[in-house]
C-alpha cells in the first residue's frame, strides 16, 4: 500500500488548517465551471445506497475540473462483496472487498464509497466494516461518500453556508436537533457536522429525546475540541430549550441505537415526538436564526413548509454547495 | 423561479416557427459529430421507466456538443418523491420533487424527466403530476423523455425523417393508425406527433378500434390546428379505411382509457383487434405508403418482418433522427 | 450491413498474427494514460450480468483514448429482448435484438455485451443466442464482454500478463486448473484463454474433475493449434498430477455441463472436490509457477489468502492489464 495515500472517512480526518484551506479553496472555485486540473484523473463512486445530492453533485465537481467520474451502483452491478478478513468464502459474498480495492486502484485515481450499513446491530453498524475494507486495501484515496456514522462531504459544504452567511463562526450559536421522521436515519451528516462545528470553536446546543444520544466517543470529542478552541457543547432534550437565542439551526432525523434491531419499538416511542418538528413558532424562539437541512427532508413532519421555503432557509445553498466544497476536496486529494 | 427558462412538456409547447428552426438546424447538425457548442453544460436525465432510444441517443448528442449528461436511474437510485403540493409526507415518499427539483436545478443545466405514470386512475395518470413537479420547482428548462400524454422528442424525429422523405408535408396523406400489443402501452409519442402533423397542414386520418381513443382535448386541438394550416384530421374505426391511399401510415399501440384501471379486461377486448397489424396486405391499400414506427415494436404483433423490414420502412431513420433532432432543441433551450 | 465490420465475440476470431500486434500494441500504450486517438467515438456496453472489472477497465480504456462510453445495464434499463428470429412477439419481449442492434449502430461505434446465459439448458446457453443476435444484426463491431463460452477480452489480458514475466511462452509449462465453487460460474474465461495459449504454443495441462470438462470442440480445437505451434494439450482428472513442474497455474472454478440443468446436483457433487483449491502444498509441486486467477474468486475456498497474496501471484496484474489490452483492442476495431 501506498504509504502517503490520503482518504476522507470522517470528518475528523480533517485538521483545522486543512479545513481552512478546504474551505478557501471551496469558496474560490465556486464560480469557477470549468477547469482542467485534473485531466486525466478518474474517479469510481461506489453507491451501495440511494443518493441524488452526493452522486450528481461528485459527477459534477470531477466534470468540472476536467476529471472522469464512474458511478456504481454496486448492489445490483457489482459482486456480492466480503468485508471481513481471513475468512472462507463459502457463502453469499462472492468477492473479497481486498479483490475489489485493489483491482479498481489499478483502474482509477479515486474510490468513493457510500454505504450506510443496516444488520440490525447497531456494534456491527457502527464498525463500517465495508467503509474501512476499502480504505484499508485500496491503494488510492477513498472517500467517505455517506456511512453510517458520517458523511463528511456534506458536512464541509454545511460550514461553508455557515461561513458565507455568518462570516465568523467562533461564538456562534448553532444548535444541531433532532426532528421527526418515520424512519430510522442514520447519523452520519450530524455527526460530521458536530465535529467540524466543534473544530471552529462554535457555542452547540446539541437537542434531542431522551433516547437519541448520538455516539458518546463523537460528542465527547467534539466537546473537547469546541473548548478548546474557545467554544462549548451542551446537550438538551428538549426543542425548545435547544434553539432559544440560537442564531444557526441545523436539524435532522436520526435513528435510536437503543432501539437499533427494532424499527418497530422506535416507531411507537416515536409516536409521542411528534412535536419535534420546525415550524415558525420554534423558529420564532431563536435569534432570528438561519435555518439548515442536509435533505432530504420529509416536508411537514420535519420542518414545515413555511420554515423550508422561509426567508432564513439555506437548503438549497446547502445542497449547492456540494459541488464546490468537493472540488477543494478533490483538488487537496489528487491535485 | 428564473422566469425566462423554456421547458418542453408536450409538442404543443413548440410553434410552427420554433418547429421550423428546429428541423432545420436539426439537418444542419445531423452529419456534425462533434462540436463544442456546450462545453460545460451538464444535463440530468432522470428515468423513472425503461428506455433505449431517448437514452442513448440524448447521451450521444450531448457528447457531440461538448455538454455532459448524467443518468439517473431514478426509481433505484433517487429517494421516493413525493409530488403532490403541501401534504404532510409521513407515507413512503421520502424526498419532495420540490426539492430534487431544486436541488438539481444548482448542479445541472437542464433536467429531463421519463415517467410513464401508471396509477390505475387515467384521471391522475394523465394529469403527470411528477414531470409538471419538476418543470415548476426547477429553475432550469425541463424536458419530457415520454411520459403518459407526450413524448415530443420522438415527434421531432419523425417529423424530421418524413421531410427527409417528403420534403414537402402539407396537404400529404398521412395515416396514423392503432396496432396491435397484448400490453396497454401509453399514447406520449401519438399526441406528440399528432400535434406537429397538425400543425405541418396535413391530411391526417386518426385509425383505431372503437374503445381507443386519443385524447379528446389534444385531438380536437390537432384538428384545428391541421384546419388551420391547410390540412384536415378525420377518425375512422377500420384499418383498411383508414389506410387507404395514405402517403405515410405510422402505427403504434396504446392501452385504452376505459379499461386504464382494468388490463386484464383490455387484454380480453383485444382479443379481437388481432387483425390490426400492418402486414404486406394493409401496406397494399396504401399510396405505396412510407411506413413509421416509433419503436421499440412486438414483431408478428405489430406489424410483420416483411413491413418493418420492407423497402419503404423507415424506421431506423426515425430512430437514428433522435441525436440531431435533440442536438438541436439542447441547442435551442441551452444555446 | 457493412460487410468489413469486425467483432470479437470469440479469442478464436483472432488469428495469431493480430494477437501478437493487439499484445504489442497494448504494451506500447500500458503507461499512456491519455491520448485523443479515438476523439468523437462512442461505446455502448450492455451489461445483462454482473462486472467489476470489464465494466470499469473498458470505461477507463475508453477515457483514455479520449472515447466516450455508455454504460447500459440492461436488464433494468432495457426492454426485455427477444432474440430469435421471425417470431411472433407475443410474449414477455418488446423489442427485437434484431431493432435493438439496429438502432444502437444508429448511435455508437462499438457495442459490447455481456451475457451469462442461464436457461437451465446447455444446448441453449451455449448458443449465445442474444450476443450473436447483435453480432449479425449490428453493422458497427460487437464485442463480447464474457459470455457463457467465452471472455476474449480476459484472455487478452491474460496472456499479456504471462508474456510480461515470461517474456516467451513457446513450450512453457502452463496449466488451467479447476477449483472448488458452490456456484456453478461459466466457462468463459477458460475457453478463450485456452484458445490463446494454444496459439502460443504453449504446453499446456488442462486439470479438473471427472465431469467437469470444458467445451469438447474448444479443448480439440486447442490441441490440434498447440501441436500446430509447437506446444500440447493433455487433460489429467487429478489436481496435484495437473500442477507438478508447471511454470504458469491459472485457476478458475466452472460448472458441470452434465449438471447445468441441475444446481443442486452439482452442489452435492462437488461435496467431494473440497480439495480442489490452491493452497501453498499445491503451489510447493510447481515449478515456483507463476499464480493467475481472473477474479472474483472465493477466498479460502477456490484459492488460500497465502497463494492469493503471495510472492508469485499476479492477480491484480491481470486485472489491471485489462485496461491496456482493451485500449489496444479499441484501437484495433476503431482506430
Amino acid at each position: 500500500m501506498a504509504p502517503e495515500k490520503r482518504d476522507l472517512l470522517s470528518a475528523g480526518d480533517l485538521g483545522r488548517d486543512e479545513l481552512e484551506n478546504l474551505l478557501e479553496l471551496a469558496q474560490r472555485t465556486k464560480d469557477k465551471r470549468s477547469s482542467q486540473l485534473l485531466v486525466g484523473k478518474t474517479l469510481a463512486l461506489l453507491f451501495f445506497d440511494r443518493s441524488l445530492r452526493t452522486r450528481v453533485s461528485f459527477e459534477v465537481a470531477a466534470q468540472q475540473l476536467g476529471a472522469h467520474c464512474i458511478n456504481v451502483f454496486a448492489d445490483r452491478e457489482l459482486y456480492g462483496l466480503e468485508p471481513e478478513e481471513e475468512v472462507v468464502m463459502d457463502g453469499p459474498a462472492e468477492e473479497h472487498v481486498k479483490d475489489a480495492a485493489r483491482t479498481l486502484s489499478r483502474y482509477v485515481d479515486l474510490l468513493g464509497v457510500r454505504q450506510l450499513s443496516r444488520t440490525g446491530s447497531w456494534e456491527v453498524d457502527r464498525r463500517e466494516t465495508l467503509l474501512h475494507g476499502y480504505a484499508r486495501h485500496a491503494t488510492v484515496p477513498v472517500v467517505n461518500l455517506e456511512s453510517t456514522m458520517e458523511h463528511p462531504c456534506q458536512a464541509i459544504a454545511d460550514v461553508m453556508t455557515m461561513r458565507e452567511n455568518l462570516t465568523r463562526l467562533q461564538g456562534r450559536r448553532f444548535t444541531l436537533a433532532w426532528s421527526m421522521n418515520p424512519e430510522p436515519k442514520n447519523m452520519g451528516p450530524c455527526h460530521s457536522l458536530l465535529r467540524l462545528v466543534a473544530l471552529s470553536g462554535m457555542t452547540i446546543t446539541l437537542a434531542h429525546p431522551l433516547g437519541f444520544e448520538l455516539d458518546h466517543e463523537i460528542v465527547e470529542h467534539a466537546r473537547r475540541d469546541a473548548e478548546m478552541h474557545g467554544g462549548s457543547l451542551r446537550v438538551v432534550n428538549d426543542l425548545e430549550e435547544g434553539v432559544r437565542s440560537a442564531e444557526v439551526v441545523y436539524t435532522r432525523s436520526w435513528g435510536s441505537t437503543r432501539y437499533w434491531d427494532d424499527p418497530e419499538r422506535e416507531r411507537m416511542v416515536k409516536r409521542s415526538l411528534q412535536s419535534w418538528i420546525f415550524d415558525e413558532r420554534i423558529m420564532g424562539l431563536t435569534d432570528d436564526a438561519l435555518f439548515m437541512h442536509p435533505l432530504p427532508v420529509r416536508r411537514g413532519v420535519g420542518a414545515t413548509d413555511a420554515v423550508l421555503d422561509g426567508r432564513r432557509s439555506v437548503i438549497y445553498d446547502q445542497a449547492g454547495n456540494r459541488t464546490p466544497a468537493q472540488k477543494a476536496l478533490l483538488t487537496f486529494l489528487l491535485g
